[in-house]
């Protein structure tokens, strides 16, 4: 049996090139969610009149402590930002309880994304199908305009599982096809340089026990494979973050964002972890200044607010239970979500996206995700009213 | 005559390969100017205390209708920006008078200094010495570790021409050390895919006409060769700017800060004009998101603030007085300066640097720029309280 029968018998499928230009034409960068600002001039209405449910952010909107540091600050954006963001490391390593000097800030999560693959130039790389677009544009955009079949390679989710990924697999797919042990004995053909793991999983709200995880880690050590964990929305399940273990596994990278729990996304900061025999490379291929001042402050003034940390979780609680009743009421498929959002899917003949962007709802349209398709949507935990809305919405779309 | 000799004699000397991680060795990355918050740690003040005149920031602070612009946003912070900054880009294209489509924002100028390189790959690249440093860096960094002597080039500045850029010189150079018309005719060898032209210069405040740079840029169009024109300190010379000749001339790109000007050097947000056939690319390289909201909107309100830019201009005009007839007074050597900062040059023996340093007051020590030598000192123009006590300072340290 030809090797690419046999891994697609075990659920491990190699992808096609993707190309850039292909997304670009399809519209999948610009489809990000969450440019509210189109859908308003297209609308004719003000920002704040559209409800965004396509960019997963914590409906509490950024904690007031943070509002507070960045009016403060406004006067001191006339120096150049703190390159080395230093107060901001001492925070975040309050925060975990991890050595400052471990961690980089970036802005925004991304930025880290496309420096770890310039500086670390993995010739291929693993990651999951369906998950966030951005780790593959990072790869193509540093290599170049042409890649060939082996360099990209993803473990597609079945929907059957609940897209939840089977750990096996995966650590099957970094071994190259083979089994772990084996593959430490001998040379390893199509293995992997890197692997980005999404945990949980965007934007199928999936998500691997802190336990499931260090498996995977460990077998990314005993490979000599670079694993990137982007745990973006983790602070909603904080007990199964690895961040920790960054200190005893040179090759494990844990990234994270205030972009999704603290409601960050246009201050732009985030931050990765590195052990410390690599983070000296990464910071070699850093550029300076990317985290602007009051983006420091703010993040700083955010990761202290425990009230604000307690307060999202209760409302967590409730507005999921709100929506997951909605849900089966109306008879949608959900998938279990450990996050702020969730992903449905519809009859891919009702044009679920379109009917609520007239409404000024706008919710992700999955189906340009690699491993989706048509009827697929992702639509964010959002204040109990905003639920409510999107829930009659959907009521009107479903029981028509 | 070997060929270096040959260039060497017309003023146009080889580089010699100008490691990052000996950069970074030598305090090169670390001692750009600006990082208030270290030497405030360092003394014990704040960071209101110290007298910044290392990074050349209008001294009165960032625009009033900027400050409130950014008030009035904090709230849409829990956006995403805007990816395609289309507001800001109109406001650009309304200050300049040019098409939107062919502006691209970004995380200030140097964004694009490293996004240029990595959507263009110029094998080898031109550009001045002394000048910013970043230009070197984003080339390096993106060619990865090592490099050889023929990939960097440097047009040197000539201490006794005030360091002011013989336009021939710089244009043999690009023609590979030929004439431009026998270059054109013939194969080149050793020209540039790129150039580098900072104008004014940093850090020497020399400035070529707006004639003079389009007939680089002329030349650079007939050899196929990239320039860059980093404009970043023009606002305070803006009949000079050359951002108007992009659409005619593919291998134009002019680079815009509102760093300088503005004093928006803590929030983070430049522009580059390219040329319609060339845009599309630069644009498939481009990192999403990197401008933050109130970037946005603050750099909008600002380039719209006439009335600041005339109190600038005016402020500049008195206060350049003032500094240059105490240099004289001083018996301080300066170069002419089309800008807000001068470069000074001392008796290397004196330590101006750490002596300025101990008063609270930061200057940027230019001896680890290629091209200057222990002595070399830039200042920026601030208010009359700050200049005055540079001066008081420097008279302590220069008549001893």
């Amino acid at each position: 049996m030809p090797l690419r029968d046999a891994l697609s018998k075990r659920g491990l499928i190699m992808a096609r090139v993707y190309g850039y230009s292909d997304a670009l034409a399809q519209g999948e960068i610009e489809s990000h969610g969450g440019n509210v600002y189109r859908l308003a001039e297209e609308l004719g209405l003000d920002v704040s009149e559209i409800k965004d449910f396509s960019a997963s952010i914590n409906p509490l909107g950024i904690p007031k402590s943070s509002m507070a540091a960045i009016r403060d600050n406004i006067p001191y954006i006339v120096h150049y930002p703190d390159p080395d963001t230093r107060m901001l490391c001492q925070a975040i390593s309050e925060h975990h309880g991890i050595e400052p000097s471990t961690i980089l800030c970036a802005n925004g999560s991304n930025e880290l994304f496309y420096l770890i693959i310039r500086a670390l130039r993995p010739e291929s790389v693993l990651t999951l199908a369906p998950t966030f677009s951005e780790y593959v544009r990072a790869f193509e955009t540093f290599g170049g305009d042409r890649f060939d079949d082996r360099q990209i390679k993803r473990v597609f989710l079945k929907e059957e599982d609940h897209f939840v990924i089977d750990v096996d697999v995966l650590i099957t797919a970094m071994a190259g096809g083979m089994e772990l042990q084996r593959a430490r004995r001998s040379p390893i053909l199509n293995s992997p340089d890197l692997v980005f793991l999404c945990n949980p999983n965007n934007p199928t709200a999936s998500m691997l026990s802190r336990e499931e995880v260090l498996k995977i880690a460990d077998a990314a050590k005993q490979l000599r494979c670079h694993l990137v964990v982007d745990e973006a929305f983790i602070d909603f399940c904080p007990e199964h973050s690895v961040i920790g273990e960054v200190s005893k596994n040179p090759y494990l990278i844990v990234i994270r964002s205030l972009t999704k729990f603290y409601g960050l996304a246009g201050l732009r900061v985030g931050y990765g972890v590195f052990h410390q025999d690599l983070i000296g490379k990464i910071k070699r291929f850093k550029e300076p200044w990317t985290v602007n001042t009051l983006a420091q402050v703010a993040a700083i003034s955010a990761l202290k607010d425990t009230a604000y940390t307690q307060q999202t979780m209760r409302l967590m609680e409730e507005e999921k239970t709100v929506l997951e009743d909605g849900f089966r009421a109306l008879k949608i498929r959900y998938y279990p979500s450990a996050v702020n959002f969730y992903l449905l899917r519809f009859d891919p003949t009702i044009d679920v996206v379109n009917r609520l962007k007239k409404q000024g709802i706008m919710v992700r349209d999955c189906s340009n995700f690699i491993g989706l398709s048509k009827g697929y949507v992702r639509v964010a935990v959002k204040s109990n009213r905003d639920n409510m809305r999107l829930l009659k919405e959907l009521a009107r779309i479903c029981l028509a």
